[in-house]
């Protein structure tokens, strides 16, 4: 029997999984997020009792997927505590003697959904993540895109609803998409965590006055034939037509789009693992 | 003798092109966009006189790019008198039976720059022209990008520079690029034509914002190897560098850009015809 490996390596814990030649998954663990070296141990231990045939893996970023650069494989600039400037890949491969794949967890999520998820029957799929930070991958003809580095989506800058002063929780740009509508702003907004606010609060008409417009803007650069939504801030289902509606008015009937052009994950929280699995079994 | 030959429609003018199979080009015509069957009367009188192996268009649009269409080949919803849903592939499909590539004249131009222009060595690059309008086409991992359809990105929306309260041009949108920053946005602010401006006038930093503005989504959203920009307005060649300067501010170091990012075109005014003869050949 053939094993496929998948670490979504998240700031907060690695979730690690072993899948069969139909990628039905075997095993999984989450380990946290410590030090690298730490948090690698416990990765070790759990795959070095499989023969995989390839892994996959999706980080948590910036990271460079540059493969002629001498920095491939590793996670940059994160802030994160003791990830700085640490060569995942390399780690990796020093104990695997494996084809290992290596994108964004962003990334391997857009890839999972369009192969199996809400993304199926299209070749131009785009994955958004909104909860504690925002970010977003793509699939273009198929393929993971990636140019001289990695999309950045949640930093796009966007322009405010007219009824909104919120001062940008992002340290980089005063009224980026993540600054203004990423979890830690709507706690901040409302004093009040994102899961526990009311449906008919008003922050949610900004909140999707945000996000489509960022989609807006998605839709014009790339025109993906699907734009799939997750995390955390998607589990209020009632956001959906929100801002399904607030697309519509800001395109002002510029763009017609698809049918069923905005929605939620088909793999539930499993978008990335299953990428990962996909790019393992690709790569092997 | 194989030829090859190139359709830029434009909605002023066709530039029709017949070119080698090194693709020197051979002669040239610029035809009036009158109404389609005069137009393209004098299309056929031109390249009636070759035995064409392939032909490549790059059109205005917007137009369906989608093969599965039942419209694939048409200008759809343009302004433009007497070309609303004109099947132009189809008429011309009718009178050559050639392979004839269909593509935006934006797409076109940046796959000539991409292969044989300022995108040389790159497989990712973004072409924006900014003139009467402002539209906008990629290559990614070295094929030219379409989705649902082809980008608008030319209407992505911009955030105010805090100075400017101008009304966006745009019929569609308050606060687009195009609406704010394409060439007659910048007659319409100052009153003079945007060529007769001194390069000290105040609106160049004005436009510099939001042309920086808008390349900082699309470097956050594409990740392109290299933006290159042509149009009329960029005949302001002063402006690549204010462009330069707004884009590392607003950015706020938050993404480190590849050396020589922002140029102006290697093809001069031939982006697009270069790119049309490129696909022609790659189609033949």
């Amino acid at each position: 029997m053939s094993y496929y490996g998948s670490i979504e390596a998240g700031g907060t814990k690695f979730v690690c999984a072993v899948a069969d030649e139909e990628l039905s998954i075997i095993e999984r663990i989450s380990i946290p997020t410590t030090l690298p070296e730490e948090t690698l141990a416990q990765v070790f231990e759990f795959f070095d009792r499989y023969e995989l045939k390839g892994l996959g893996v999706g980080s948590f970023g910036p990271i460079d997927v540059n493969e002629q650069s001498e920095t491939y494989g590793y996670i940059t600039s994160t802030p994160k505590n003791g990830w700085r400037n640490t060569d995942l890949l390399g780690l990796l491969k020093e104990r695997y003697a494996l084809p290992i794949a290596w994108t964004t967890d962003v990334n391997a999520a857009a890839y999972g959904e369009m192969h199996l998820g809400a993304g199926r029957n299209t070749q131009n799929c785009l994955y958004l993540t909104v909860g504690t930070g925002v970010g977003g991958g793509a699939v273009v003809q198929g393929s993971i895109l990636h140019g001289f580095s990695h999309p950045e989506m949640g930093h796009i800058s966007v322009t405010r609803h007219p009824e909104d002063s919120f001062e940008s929780t992002c340290p980089y740009h005063d009224h980026c998409l993540e600054g203004l509508a990423a979890g830690p702003a709507l706690e901040k907004r409302t004093g009040v965590k994102g899961q526990l606010l009311e449906a008919d609060h008003i922050v949610w008409d900004v909140e999707a006055f945000y996000l489509a417009q960022a989609l807006m803007n998605y839709t014009l650069i790339l025109s993906p034939e699907k734009i799939i939504l997750g995390g955390g801030v998607m589990k209020q289902t009632h956001l959906l037509e929100k801002i399904r509606q607030s697309l519509e008015e800001q395109l002002g009937g510029y763009v017609t789009l698809p049918d069923d052009y905005i929605v939620g994950c088909g793999l539930g929280d499993n978008s990335g693992t299953i990428g990962c699995l996909l790019l393992a079994k690709e790569g092997a």
